[in-house]
Parts: C-alpha cells; structure tokens; sequence
C-alpha cells in the first residue's frame, strides 16, 4: 500500500471555476476512495471535445467550480472497501462510462450503457455517497463525468477502469480512453463496412479520424471525409480518408453532393461532429436499401434530429453509439494490446504537447481547430 | 394463347373518378400489354389502408381518374414481347414493388428496393412507354402502383407479378401480395426478434397483426398491442397480442407507458400506423442499448420524424422496410408455400367479404375501422 493511503492528498488540479474561463491550476485536496472507488494517480490526460463543450456550457446544464478530463492513462494509487479487481500499481485508463458487469446492459452482448455507470454528464458528484471527493478550503468541486483526469489525483469508480498492459506508454494510450476508441468502435462495432464498401466520414477532428481509420481496417473501397475546416484535410490522407468534402464549397445539401459522387449514396457514414445538421446529413446521405448511418457526435440539449419518415422506409438503418459500443473493462484491455502489436497507430492522433501548467493551450489548439489531440502531462 | 391476346379488353373497373368520392364501377378499355408486360385476369382482390390514403388523397400527390388496388390474385392473360418467365394460365399475385433482377438492389441480399420497379406513388403510368393501357372512351385512366387491381383485367410490368403455386386459393393467398407479407416480413425479416422478447405492436390493422403474428412465430414472450381504437383489441389476441395500450386512456407519451410496463422499454418494435406520432413513439418506446425499432406505416408528404438525438446515442436502431424487405418475385412464392404447409394461418386477417359491385363497402369498413382485410370478388 502507497503511504499515501487513507489520507487526503493535496495536489495540483486545473479548476473550471466559469463556464468558459481559462482552468486555473492549483492545490485541491482529494479525498481517499470509499466503497467501489480507486484513486489514481493521474501522469498524462488528453483533451477531447466533450470536455471543451461541457466548459463552454453552451446548451449544457452549467456545473461549477468541476474539474474537467476523461482521456488519461494513471497508476492505480490506493483501492476503496470492496475493491478486488484492482491494486496499487496496477495501470489503468479510466473511462467516462463503466461496467458494473452485473447489470442487464452489461450482460448483454449488444450493450455497453450499464444501468449503473453509463454515461452521465449532468452528476458531478461519487455515486456512493452523492458527494464529491474533491475540494479546496472545504468547498466541493464537482466531478465530470466520473473521471475528472485533469489533476495530478481523481476518484473513479472501480467499474470505469480498465486495467492494461504495464508495457503500454501511457503518454501514448491515454488517447484509448475515449475519442479513438469511440470513433474506431463506431466503423468497427457499429457501422461495420464490408470489404470494398463506401464510407463517409463526418468530422475530421480525432474521433472522425479514429472512425476513418476503422474504414481503412475494414477494407473500404473510398472513405469520403466531410467537414466544414479544410485544415482537416490536410493530415487525413494518414488516416486513409480518400476524397474530401467541404460542404461551404457547394450551394447544395451536403447529402445531395456525397450522392452524386456515389451513385445514390454511401454504404455506411460515421457522424463525428457533435453538430445536428451534420447527423441529418450523415444519415440521408447513405444509400436507400442498405445503408447505415452511425451517430457519434454529442449533441446540445435541445438539438433534434429530423428527417422524412420516407428516407427511413427506403431502407436505411439509423444507429447511436457511445464509446464505440466498447465495454470498458472487458474490451479496451485488447485494443491496447492491438496497439502493441502495431496492428493500430496512435502516434499520429498526437499532434500537441503541453506542460500540466499551459493546459489552456490544449483548449485553444482545440478551438482554433489545429489538434487532433493535445497531450498533457502532468509531471512538468 | 387466349383468344384475347393482342386485342383491347373491355371490361368492368372500378374507377375513382375524385379524391374520396365512391367509385364507379363501369365499362373501361384494357389494352394489350407491351413489351415486359403482363396482363392479368383479377379474380379477387381486397383493400389496404395504401388505397385508401391516395384515394382520400390528403396530404398526397392527386392523380384522378384512377383505378385503385393493389392487393390481389389473377391468372395470366397474355403476355407482351420479351416476356420468357411467364404464360398465360399462370397463376400469379401482382406486387405494388417489383424486381428487375438486374439492379443493384436485385442484386443485393439487404435490400427489395429495385432500381426500376420500386414502389411508386406518384406514377400513373405504364414504364415502357409513360402511357395508361386503361381509358374510357379515349380518356385515359391512371394505374395505381404499377398493379391497379380494382379491375377485371389490368396490366402490369413482369418484374412487379409473382408466379405461385395454381393449387394455392386465391380468395385467401391474395392478402400475401401486400399487407400481410408486410408486417410479417417487417418482423421476420427486420426487426427480427429473438425467442422470449419484447415486442410492441402500434397499429392494429392487418398489418399491424401480421406484424404480431410474426412476434409470435419468433417466441417473443410479450407483444404489447398499441391502438387508438379499442375494437382493435377484441380479435388481437388471436394474432398472438398478450397486452394492450389504448394512448388515450393515460395522460402521458405511450412511449413512457410502454417503458414502464417493460422495465425500460421493449425490445422491438413495429410501427404499422402511418401517423408520424406513432412512428416517434415506437421508436421512443424500445430499450436503450439494443432496441430496434421498424417503421411500416406510409407518411403523409409533409410529415417529419422527429427526436432528440440522444435518444440514437444510447444506441438504439431505426430502421424502416416496403413490403416488409421481401423480394417479391423470389420470395413471395415461399410466403405462400408457408400459407399451404399451414406454417402461416390467413384467414383469420379476413373479416368481410363483398362483391365486386359493392366495393364501395370495403372503402367503408376500413374508414370505419371495422375490418382487418375485405375481399372483393370480381366474379359476383
Ligand atoms: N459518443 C461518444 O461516446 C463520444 C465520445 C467522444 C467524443 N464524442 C463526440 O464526438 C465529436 C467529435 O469529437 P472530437 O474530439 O473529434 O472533436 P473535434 O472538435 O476535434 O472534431 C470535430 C470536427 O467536426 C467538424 N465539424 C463541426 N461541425 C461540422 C459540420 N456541420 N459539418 C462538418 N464538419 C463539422 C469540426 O470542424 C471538427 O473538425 C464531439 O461531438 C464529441 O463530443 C462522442
Ligand atoms: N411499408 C409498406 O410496404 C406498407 C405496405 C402496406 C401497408 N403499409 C402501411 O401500413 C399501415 C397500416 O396498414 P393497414 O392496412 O393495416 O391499415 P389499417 O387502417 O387497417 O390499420 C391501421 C391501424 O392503426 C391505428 N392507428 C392510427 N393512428 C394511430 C396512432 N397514432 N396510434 C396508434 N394506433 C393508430 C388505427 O386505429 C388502425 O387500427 C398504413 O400506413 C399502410 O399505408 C405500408
Ligand atoms: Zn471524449
Ligand atoms: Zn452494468
Ligand atoms: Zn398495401
Ligand atoms: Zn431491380
């Protein structure tokens, strides 16, 4: 057991204290894990675009002072009451939504929305006792999504850890604990092209790249990358993106040109953009009879999706996915390892690094549409 | 050859001279069929609420005068130039969705939705040549469907006739050629409920029961019947409906009934309504992380399908099917086979029975919501 064990830690954390206001980082304590709960100690942490909306708070339910992250790579430090699957030492990847592996979802083969960890970005605060485990001068700082890796310590509950290969460079997997597992299971878990197919790609940012490079894997004949920045298309060909689209550059619905070049569509298009519109031409741009469109992007609260009935009767198949439909503890321990075996790169989803103290930068590389994504790491 | 062969037939249609005005049956022209067409003795047909929508034609594309029908069984007159697969004597059912054979679509194994022969609304006209083999007096009258079966005689392109088998009665089997094959396809063939699941039934029409009983063969163990009109009810349970849900009688989204009912929603449902409500609610009404939900029911044109995309993100699936993604030349002769090896029971879908003079009352059984299925026979 770490000396540490038991006791609060004081440690450094960026705090979102308004929405949209640059983090501050600064000494908070954490409190030791309870029941069902480890502490980690956090070396490196990503950002991911979920993070940036949930502090700009446009259209979010705002909730502050939060310590934001959820792509990160830690060491186990100290375990809570009841806590078997894991010790300290042990390498992990926390992740925004767990596996209690009791439950129905868990159990079953198509779902990885456990009833009990799944996705919540509305709780600020541990499941077990409604209460935070961070704070500073005893005044709470909430949690964000179960995670809150952007602190050199956090508190999640055992059911969102995947346990990994002690080989694996964290600085290199923490990319795996969300966007590029998300964008890689939603072509490989959901949209599931076949050899020579035809995909479209909305959202070239990490996880529409992530989704891109799924494609490649699955042998598909074009991958037709869609977004409004054309700075995006400049590293896609890495990631076997073939033709591009920039919707400002027609007068007509984006759908309406990836039809034209396809002879009535797509056989499969990946949503990775977050943005309504986008989901709506994802899905009416896949080929009536057999296309499915996946939906990845996380929207507002009151955004909606809308299309004629008629474009569901001709036989498309509209789906959603979180995380890829990746079980966190059971599935992500093995695409760590496919990077290990170099059967997946990650290296060039890295395009940024910053220091723990310039995690501000990580938001406006993010902003400015320049990152992929930005490594921070936390012992600078 | 018959003696027929070549020469215009003068015989009885019914023809809707206005959108919701009674039909007249009286004397037309049929002229012979030119090349890939049929044309085709209709000895008994029945009514689809399909008719009765283009008819009443609110919120859909006006094309008077016009004859009407589309589900029914005939015997092959005459054949026009290029025709190989079919004869005169043949025993056959004409289907509002063909297959060429030849398309894309043909060639797929997901999709009934040929290139050339797909359903068609709109058109009023034979392909070949963009006229009507039917007029009165000169006056040309508009097909329906490709099949306008409301007619003593009617000519139709090959690909849209399925050669069955001549011992199958065709006052019973002629309900394959569009409803029934609809909602039990939608079922078997798409929603495809596994043994002992859930299934939620909206709509409680023929269509909507065959749907049901396709929930039933599958071993669900819950089929949850939802309908605005309780008389719907009395028979269901013969259709394999355990449970019912009549949204008028709770003040809350019958999604949210059905949630309840069923620990978080069903796991599949069928939509056979044609109300865009109804679609949003049995899309809204299937269990996160695996539920699947199928539109049948024809929207009207201004229709939306409205949802928060959240409700996609936790993994749910849309899908929506014509003619239940039966091909209705390959598939439809087995569809009857079932009906013989008594696999599939039709007659209990068959409530009323007029002749052809009165077919005006099949028109008003359906608005009355009175029947299931009424057969209109042409020799009375
Ligand atoms: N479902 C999940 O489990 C899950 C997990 C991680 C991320 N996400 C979501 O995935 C999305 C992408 O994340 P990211 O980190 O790659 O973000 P990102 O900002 O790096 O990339 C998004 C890209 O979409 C483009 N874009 C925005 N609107 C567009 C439009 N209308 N048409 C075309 N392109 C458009 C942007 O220019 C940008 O390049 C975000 O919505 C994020 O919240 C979902
Ligand atoms: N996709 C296809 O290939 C295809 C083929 C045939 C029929 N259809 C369509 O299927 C639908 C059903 O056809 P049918 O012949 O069984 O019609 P029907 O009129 O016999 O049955 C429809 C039933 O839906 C009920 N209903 C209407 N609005 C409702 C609502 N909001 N909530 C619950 N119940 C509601 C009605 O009370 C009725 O009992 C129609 O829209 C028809 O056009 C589609
Ligand atoms: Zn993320
Ligand atoms: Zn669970
Ligand atoms: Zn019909
Ligand atoms: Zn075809």
């Amino acid at each position: 057991m770490s000396n540490t064990a038991g006791q609060v830690i004081r440690c450094k954390a960026a705090v979102a204290w308004e929405a949209g206001k640059p983090l501050v980082v600064e000494e908070v304590e954490v409190a030791p894990p309870q029941k069902m709960e480890v502490r980690l100690r956090i070396l490196v942490t990503s950002l991911c675009h979920t993070d940036v909306y949930f502090w700009e708070a446009k259209g979010q339910t705002p909730l502050f002072p939060r310590i934001f992250g959820h792509e990160a790579g830690g060491i186990v430090e100290s375990v809570g009451e009841g806590v078997t699957d894991l010790q300290p030492g042990d390498h992990v990847l926390p992740i925004f939504t767990g596996e209690c592996k009791d439950c129905r979802h868990c159990k079953s083969e198509e779902s990885n929305m456990c009833d009990l960890l799944r996705i919540n970005t509305d709780r600020g605060a541990m499941l077990h006792d409604g209460r935070t485990r961070f704070s500073k001068n005893g005044q709470p700082i909430y949690h964000f999504l179960g995670t809150s890796t952007f602190s050199e310590y956090t508190v999640v509950h055992v059911g969102c850890v995947a346990k990994i290969n002690p080989q694996a460079p964290l600085d290199k997997v923490c990319v795996l604990s969300c966007g590029i597992s998300t964008g890689l299971g939603a072509t490989l878990n959901v949209a599931k092209p076949t050899n020579g197919s035809t995909v479209a790609i909305f959202g070239l940012g990490a996880v529409g790249l992530a989704a891109a490079e799924g494609a490649r894997i699955s042998g598909a004949s074009r991958i037709i990358g869609v977004d409004l920045n054309a700075n995006r298309f400049n590293d896609a060909r890495k990631f076997g993106v073939t033709e591009f689209v920039n919707p400002k550059d027609y007068d007509k619905p984006v759908q309406q040109v990836i039809a034209e070049m396809t002879d009535g569509g797509v056989d499969r298009s990946v949503e990775c953009t977050g943005n309504a519109s986008a989901m709506i031409s994802a899905f009416e741009c896949v080929h009536d009879g057999w296309g499915v469109a996946v939906l990845v992007g996380v929207p507002n609260k009151d955004d909606a999706f809308k299309t004629h009935p008629v474009n569901l009767l001709n036989e498309r198949t509209l789906k959603g996915t979180f995380f890829g439909n990746y079980k966190p503890r059971s599935d992500i321990p093995g695409v760590v390892e496919k990077y290990m075996k170099k059967e997946l790169e990650l290296e060039k989803f890295i395009t940024h690094e910053v220091p723990f103290s310039e995690i501000n930068k990580a938001f406006d590389y993010m902003l400015r549409g320049e990152s992929l994504r930005c490594i921070i790491r936390m012992e600078a």
